[in-house]
């Protein structure tokens, strides 16, 4: 076991919050930045540390751990889970070892931030759940990954919901479309396997959408209706254990087990109406999450592709001078821009990371429930899971239970 | 030296096409200037003139004939449809009069152009179709007005389509945003009564969306799962018979008894999955009939609000180059464009009027059966059926029947 | 019932205004399309007719007399002028024949529109600008066609300015960027000599920036600072008279003695700065004339490229929601617009010219000067001369001189 | 003073290139960020170690190093140069410290990373190159800091422009449009004297895009035309030293010394015509680095605002299908991205310091001279210097001198 060095933190005289990642590939690789770059930026009570990288293949994960600056390395999560010089367990392994690995990391007193989709099913979200909620007694934080709620623009979108500048909500369309899947010959990584992912791109990308549009409206669905597809069922087999998005075909194929597109409408509480569409096929989108509010105050509207604007129509101004406002949302008012550069210097995807350990660490440092908590990420469980039940029923509309 | 003549019709030395045009509202303002304009600008084998206007209101359809340029005025359908200097009859009125309007014309021996939807049924519009078979044993023509596929760009993209520059279709999305009844003090127009217009923003928005959907794809829908809504459903009664978009509010309130907003997914017979949005609570978007196809080879993508713009993005190119382009659908090689302006001058919305005439005058003059057909028109009131029949029947996939 | 008749100008009721157009190819084309529609959409005290169009090329104009619904033809624009029937003459050829013209016009009592630049040189401007005045005290009109002032969108800019929303002015900025001479084998048609064209860009797309950047900044330009280019100095002559901007190359080649570009930049009576360009080498760009206003107090920018939007930023707002607005300039109370479609239904470059014959039957039957006058023609031929001056001494600051 | 602690690249086994930055305002927090992230991302020979920071005030660079993790702290730069344990010396200080600094730090044998633009005035600029010749016998490398060459974006451009894919090039425009001094109430801090900042817009925002264009275009300005205006000749005195863009206002005022825009045109060697503009009074504007190339065979076109993306009109396509596409510039092919995200997550402002790091870093190693190289900062200086003088001179047209 390689044993913790020096870190970059240890000059800033402030508490340490020592964390331990589970998973190194993509996510691990953001979760790094923004652990790394928080308390650089950010005036934070706790000074973050990367204390202990953990990943099955030893020499991988010492490798990672030089790469990305992690002091020590460790091969058994549950190793890593019962270190006493961790403080905060990071999960960003596919889904179906979240639930027991958060489960555990709690069960030893540690803080959680648990990448999304929380589970791959409602049962284990559950008791992820239940788990946090035992733990929230004894002091202890989680937080499920849904990112996106910290891109600047999409922070000050809620802001603005819930200062009232889009009134009653009509509408929200929503769609996150990506094309990496549209070539044949794209290999089965594990995001195409049922058993590792869960779902395609309903819980890839679906649950983030989900979760954002509910985020921005402040209020939840309450039914929805979907069909789902698989456009190419028989992929070439990758030759090695692939690692996030990219993969290298090989002899053989296997049956991908998952949806490649997910369409949804729904209903709000409130009786807004709602469309949704996660896809890998959407042939020159690469990252487009794209969301509109439509209110009778007025309208929201953002691009991932373009993070750094929120379109903003405000009702309330005379015709003859309204229209869409492309905000760019870099001035030192907006949400995490205190502390960046100056206006119209833009940030990038990973800065969600860096925004995530910010929040998560004051709400360590201050006993608070993290938004998105694990209840958070229960509640989009269940409308991922209304969402097959519907797409398996004839698109019938399915209410989401609560 | 020549000497000035009476009218501007009378000099082109070719046939005329005798037009009698039922309705002189919105649409027959439009339908008036594609009618004047055509044989200006396109070399067309007969002269369309502007024969006959017929309103119920004789002071109103003179005002209207004066200021729109018709040579003659009735006031009674019927009497216009039997005239023997009328070619051809333009139907402009709501759509509960298109099915015995067009039907008398087409037995009176008229070619027939009929405003979108077809009709307010799918009983009323297989009745017409079966007129318009008829009266094509004759030699006559029956079109639909869907002059959404007139737009220059949605007429290149359909071409492109056609030469496979999409490839296999996985995914079209579409939505028609308007915002004009997010005042709940707008009032009760015949657009809002389920008796004149048959349904509210189904029937108008999302007749042209569902035409150009699947002009586009190529294809038509195999079924549909819907969700309608009516969020404002008692309104303030006109004061005056109201005409287009356009009234007054009045003392008194009535219910609206149309949809609002409809949203719809759909399966195309090859397999593609689409979705759908029409409203009238998008608030900030006037005019946002947005379309994009995703295919292996291509994706194509239209925003009616930039209508002189098509994007493409060719998925055949390298990946360092690739890009979606903006095509400024201008040039004298795109549709519609021989007769047009210099690259760049763009055109605008009632252009389509001025291309529907033109390509109907020359079905007319060549016996062929224009396009969109009054069959294309039942085929999208089959689909509209299908809608309003799953949103009935809470959200279930219901299949287009032929 | 009534009876067909006969014109559909003769209908109206008004008193005509019969217009005479020396000149039928591009601008002769959409001149007609603008004397036809006007009192078609517009409520208009005189009613415009298409009374007799001019060429010397006898078959030719008559073709085109039919096509553009001219009631008689002339070869002489001499007999024109002199023509009772003819109330108004519409000036449409290249630069060198505008003075002429013009003054014969004025002289026999007729009013005038002509196209720009009002002038090859600054003589011949004062000239008309005297002979302008003259007339004015007999009742005639005279206007110089710098169309793109009659854009909804620029004409709200006007306005806004006018309102004080862009505050003291700081910065102008307008390209009017086309790439119709990149290829260097298209053929040396009229545009490219000086003799008939006057200069190239310079007073092609450069007359009309100047003329839209002084009109929105509401004040004259004091001096300017030149550069001017011609990138391919040899070309192809053309086989047959050219027209407008197509032309068929042929053997043998000539000089191009006109500019391809010009650059330049200057000062604002006020101090406000100003950059022009003025090129049709912008390989890409198709009719880009964009431009841009900053003020202490708000910003404004246009691009003809997409000519139904105009881009605004509110300075006095707070920053947190500060942006630069899309106002889709087709609402009821935009100018121009209470005449058209719906908000959202887009107007294309030819209503301009619907627009420019609105305003000028309106000026005529008012008795008023029209905007722009020839002295405003002669002021934007004052400053391309200073630009020509500049250019050619080393690019040395240039006053316009009054 | 302070020690060098352990640091963060302790752990990678690399050698390290310890790195000394002078000032620590925007562009030392922007370099820290560069410097700590590079060796996290990038897999370089050497591993930069955040060893010494230095400014004046002892405490407020203590705060800075613990803020942005620099091991140690001096407060004379003199010091810094001399230190043992520093590999390069890191300029962020205003211009009119950097001939002096770099001077002195290469003749101590250090490496130089030197803040645009390379000093105050070309004597200096001159000296500093001759420093650097003299230091490169030595084994060092110089390098200043025009990080906008390393935007994938523009980095992309720059590998298409050397590809052919532009052609023969007629037009470069460029403007780099900033608005924070439109407030005449914001403060007279450094970047507002002329003794520190040696110029104004022009030295600041100038420089960046005579570099950029020069970079893109791939050859030099042969001479300049210009005009520079200060429209605020008066402002309020910051209460404290001022830093970076943002100050406190105080009692009292003091003149502006420095250009508040400079608007300038251009040809470069090849007869390409070039125009630029730099200005702190384009409301609106935040960072709006704005450049076009046009050229025979195509176009590129950037926005510093959308960062992540490049336009590229290529003009060997048919122009049934031709258009400025949009590149995401997020793909693995793509410069700077082999180490970054999945298509479509982009990247923001301090990427382009992070791949500074790694491109000097590798020039370092390798004993390279890196680019932007001092002779480049110097040849910047040359054109600044002659804009100044044709401003100085009626805008006469002035060469650039070598």
């Amino acid at each position: 076991m390689a044993q913790p060095q020096q870190s970059e933190e240890a000059d800033t005289g402030k508490p340490p919050l020592r964390v331990g990642m589970v998973g190194y590939a993509f996510m691990g690789a953001a979760h790094s930045q923004g652990w790394r770059t928080a308390g650089r930026v950010f005036d934070l009570p706790l000074s973050p540390e990367l204390a202990v990288v953990c990943g099955r293949d030893a020499d991988a994960v010492r490798a990672a751990a030089s790469r990305h600056g992690w002091a020590a390395t460790e091969t058994d999560w549950r190793a890593l889970v019962e270190r006493d010089d961790v403080d905060l367990v990071d999960i960003c392994t596919p889904g179906d070892s979240h639930a027991e690995i958060a489960i555990a990391a709690l069960e030893a007193g540690k803080h959680v931030l648990c990448e999304k989709p929380l589970a791959n099913s409602v049962a284990e979200a559950e008791a992820m759940v239940r788990a946090a909620e035992a733990a929230r007694a004894r002091g202890q934080v989680a937080m499920v990954g849904f990112n996106y709620r910290r891109v600047p623009a999409t922070a000050l979108a809620r802001r603005m919901v819930a200062e009232g500048r889009v009134g009653t909500l009509r509408h929200v369309r929503v769609t996150y479309l990506q094309d990496w899947l549209v070539d044949p010959e794209f290999p089965l990584t594990w995001r195409l396997r049922r058993e590792q992912a869960g779902s395609g791109s309903l819980g890839d990308l679906g649950a983030h959408i989900v979760d954002l549009a509910q985020y921005l409206a402040g209020e939840q669905l309450a039914g929805v209706s979907a069909i789902t597809e698989t456009f190419v069922r028989e992929r070439p087999l990758p030759t090695a254990p692939s690692s996030g998005l990219t993969a290298v075909s090989a002899a053989g194929t296997g049956p991908v087990t998952v949806d490649d597109a997910a369409l949804f409408t729904g209903r709000f509480a409130s009786g807004a109406l709602a469309s949704f569409e996660a896809t890998r096929y959407a042939t020159g989108r690469k990252n487009a999450l794209r969301i509109e509010l439509n209110g009778d105050r007025g309208s929201l509207a953002f691009d991932l592709e373009r993070l750094n604007e929120l379109s903003y129509h405000d009702a309330t101004e005379p015709g003859e001078h309204a229209g869409f406002r492309r905000i760019l949302v870099t001035e030192p008012e907006h949400p995490y821009l205190e502390a960046w550069w100056p206006p119209g210097h833009g940030l990038g995807y990973e800065h969600t990371f860096v925004h995530q350990a910010r929040d998560l660490v004051r709400a360590v440092a201050g006993g608070r429930v993290p938004e998105p908590s694990f209840a958070d990420g229960l509640q989009v469980q269940r409308v991922l899971a209304a969402v097959e039940e519907s797409a398996g029923k004839n698109s019938v509309y399915t209410p989401i239970t609560a």
